[in-house]
């Protein structure tokens, strides 16, 4: 590839990190990311340019790569994001979903979503649920296969498999991007200050290092 | 109840149809509709006056009434379409979701939604889908179990099932309240001007005549 | 034009498809694509660059293209589409609107715009004219010089001129690219499978066979 | 009527206000208010409650009041704006309209609209039309029947007559109450510090005193 | 107070939960809540009917409760949030705004906004602020007055007061009701099942008992 | 830098234009533009390239440009507006801000945003600060040092120096380019015809003509 080429990329990505910075109502039928023009990566997303809308074909529509669970982490979750990266068919659509699954006893840490809510149905198992609101309420409870729980935007949730064998859960959420803060990596494996932390929650500078070591982001694996 | 109240009840309900008339960003974090004050029916839609957020329960932002099938069609066709009417947690959330159960051979006739875009995922069987786009491609293939299919915005779309046993799909829209125009039904059992419908399809007066009773609101089952 | 500008030319012509997917508020004034730098065909759209602001002229928020009807289909009907493409001048402003001539018995055939309400001004002529809301109940009757009609957003609506002249009708819409689907070329000239039209529509294999021809897109001039 | 129901009226009233404070995606076809139940006044708006929706009629979704001119302002323009107030219809659909007439040699002052853009059609006559962008360019000519020119949400625009026969407009707006603001008479009519007038415009205080005194609004026919 | 007009506003309070649920375009100048016509308070929000517009005054749309710090909590916080519910001229405006106050050492413990971006604008003195992106990287740093730092929506962000003087901060948001999640009380404070946070935080059942003590809502002073 | 690369970075900033052009809900946490890529100055705009998001560092999120006042005009007012040309941290996350300092009998005149609700916050001085509404009503009054007033979408306001001492304003808005139009240039000092401006004003040729002299663009200051 020429420099010239490599550059127009280079902008291209840029491009594209603008183009999608919003969730609004579509303009257009659909726009599918055009992956014969490469895929541009960057630590946050993977940008591909749009197909022409005589090349897209039914393939691009159906997402065929969560049939099965994902990797788990330690936690014993195993979660399949997909986002327009990896479903281009979903870009400018306003929505995307996840597939999540647990071990027994594997859990979900509380996290939110900052740019939606999430309609959480169980495919299979029997999952402790819930989420907390602004006033510090948990509405938490253990939700059974075909049951549905909705976390409303940017409210930290959580989930447990309570069941005697996996779970598994699909997620689908009102934004094509919406983002993730997993609370304890987030707070503890990100770099805040100590003193700000040993004030927030009471703890000492010796434990504070402790839980850091824990969510250490060199160490854990997500 | 007295005159009053009633009067104050039929105002309500047209308040409510005029108070859910948009699908933007909550601002609080979720209103739920309170049973205890009266259920309002209307031809459309079924209101419940707000819960004081005090009283909400974690029941109320879970669904459990999509366990089994719904009530089959004519087409094959069992949908439960869960909107703020039956799951009063999503209200103002902007979101919504359906079950559909299609027997082995049964359609789900070409339909749209106005105002959503809607991720299908098939829980269970194989199932034909496919919409058209604005210049009248259709993307169509049978999808598997565990697969995911994306119908834009607005967009005439439709499924059949194709496999040996009965399907199970699990759809989500991005409004609390997507809508849903059935071709067959909404133009041929609506009540068209005949003639224009016989130019609009070239089909003979006798032709139409057909048609008509075959969707005529008060023979068909949706 | 080299190798390097015209891949250039592809890829900015898909990243134009990428940002004008999107419909909401603006956040300058205008922004008018630049014809001078050459224009960029696809099947749906024709994309052009934007112009710097101060070469921007009067000429360039004026639409002068719809003094006269445009050409008529077999079914009575020439409408003039305005959106972005024909008049650049309306880029990112949120509204597009459309110029229809009805001969006298034609027809504007059953659809719909997945984007946009539509306010329906009748500039000469008597229309019958209607929409079918999601319960398939029609709205409709006949409209004269001076009245209005609205078309609410994404449901099925038609046109016939049932007056003894030629009919002008001026539509406004609150999208700058509304969509459009046409039912009758959607459903039966689009390529659907065979098996789930003639259970949708109750019709024998030989009624739908007939019905595909009509409306083959290869042979239909809409 | 009861003092109960008085009170009633006067909340529903404060409630429509705030209920018709969006401008969004619709979740419903459509919301019709109801005349039946009684016109309630305020200085800036009428509000009527919502029909069943059972009982809309095609009637409430066409306008035919702006068939003629209304009256004529000093200026010789004649507006009729058509909110969800004089055609419920549109209610909650995000769109209005206006037809405008001007004498020979009449004007629409420079004035803008706080919530829309506007799609301005000439129907007949010869009309010097323009708007001014926030770098204070003008951009602006004579613009014929059957031609379109468009203003750009919330800037200042303005029309003058410049043909030898009474003109037409028809004007739709992206918002069903796009709202107004008239130069002469916000500025000069309104009230605003004598002192801060003089030193935005360089006027003596005998001059703003001559302008007040001609856009009172106790004295002007708006 | 009768028992219809208590039923009244019972409903009205529940009605304005409803119409609040939105942060979209305003269609109209303003509306002002009506403190006349009596408060009504619920655990989330105190709710006022809408004043008619001829009743608005200049002091309806100036806040002037924030000259002085509010009450500060044990973290040397204090912050005085100001929505509609205190200073009714912002209701559906899309805007609010805090003021902070921080004692020297104090902090704003790790927190966010489910519906806001805010933009911090620093008042006076020096604040180590900061907020934790998606892939847990801390932008943080000293800010001192005068200079202003923005939170994007919906990520964890903090403050402490690093000067040898209080500190004064100026918090402004694009939403009429951000919301906010403090995430000590919020994960700790609020009855998340133990074995749940026991996993999610690598801590001992002691620990996590130590924890919600601490921030047992009926102790702690937020 | 090569022609290539000229037009490539001209039809970037074309683009620019185009994919700033809304003001929605952001899909990411963030988009820095890039400096090391270049500036692109347009009259209106100075577009910068996004950097890759591993890239941003804390000191993209925080402005330090407005610890002091800015250059004067002839009206007393010297004002800073932060957008993302100044700001990069701000780009796609809805809000914007401005510092506005004004000497001793100084004033902001009359002007509106046509795309912003503006948070006024008094941080030094008494200010006469005030807006009309569409019914040319006028709000106004002093505030002091402390207090905050607001100013609706889209509505005229004007601030004007009353105290002994320099006032400072932090103004914030939720759009990151609100636009503005200041009355008095944008109706004398933009080329609207004379002839229309003499008949809504009612001011005579040779008014008009020293109006226009004193908002000569080449000439004034602002």
């Amino acid at each position: 590839m020429s420099p010239t080429l490599t550059l127009l990329f280079v902008i291209f990505c840029l491009l594209c990190a603008m183009t999608l910075a919003s969730d609004p109502d579509p303009v257009q039928d659909y726009c599918i990311p055009n992956p014969k023009l490469g895929v541009i990566k960057t630590p946050l997303h993977t940008f591909l340019p749009c197909k022409n809308s005589s090349e897209a074909t039914t393939d691009d529509f159906v997402f065929s790569g969560m049939k099965v669970a994902g990797n788990f982490t330690d936690t014993g979750l195993a979660a399949i994001s997909v986002n327009p990266t990896i479903f281009p068919g979903i870009n400018t659509l306003g929505m995307s979903f996840v597939r999540a699954d647990l071990n027994v006893g594997g859990i979900n840490p509380p996290h939110f979503h900052p740019r939606a809510t999430e309609i959480s149905h169980i495919v299979q198992g029997s999952v402790y649920s819930g989420f907390v609101d602004s006033t510090n309420r948990v509405f938490a409870r253990v939700i059974e296969q075909g049951e549905v729980m909705v976390f409303p935007r940017g409210l930290v949730h959580f989930q447990m498999n309570v069941g005697k064998k996996p779970a598994t859960i699909f997620g689908s959420f009102n934004s094509q991007n919406p983002g993730m803060q997993k609370i304890p990596s987030a707070i503890f494996g990100s770099g805040i200050n100590d003193q700000l932390l040993e004030k927030a929650f009471g703890l000492s500078s010796k434990q504070i290092g402790t839980m850091r070591r824990r969510f250490d982001p060199r160490r854990v694996r997500f």
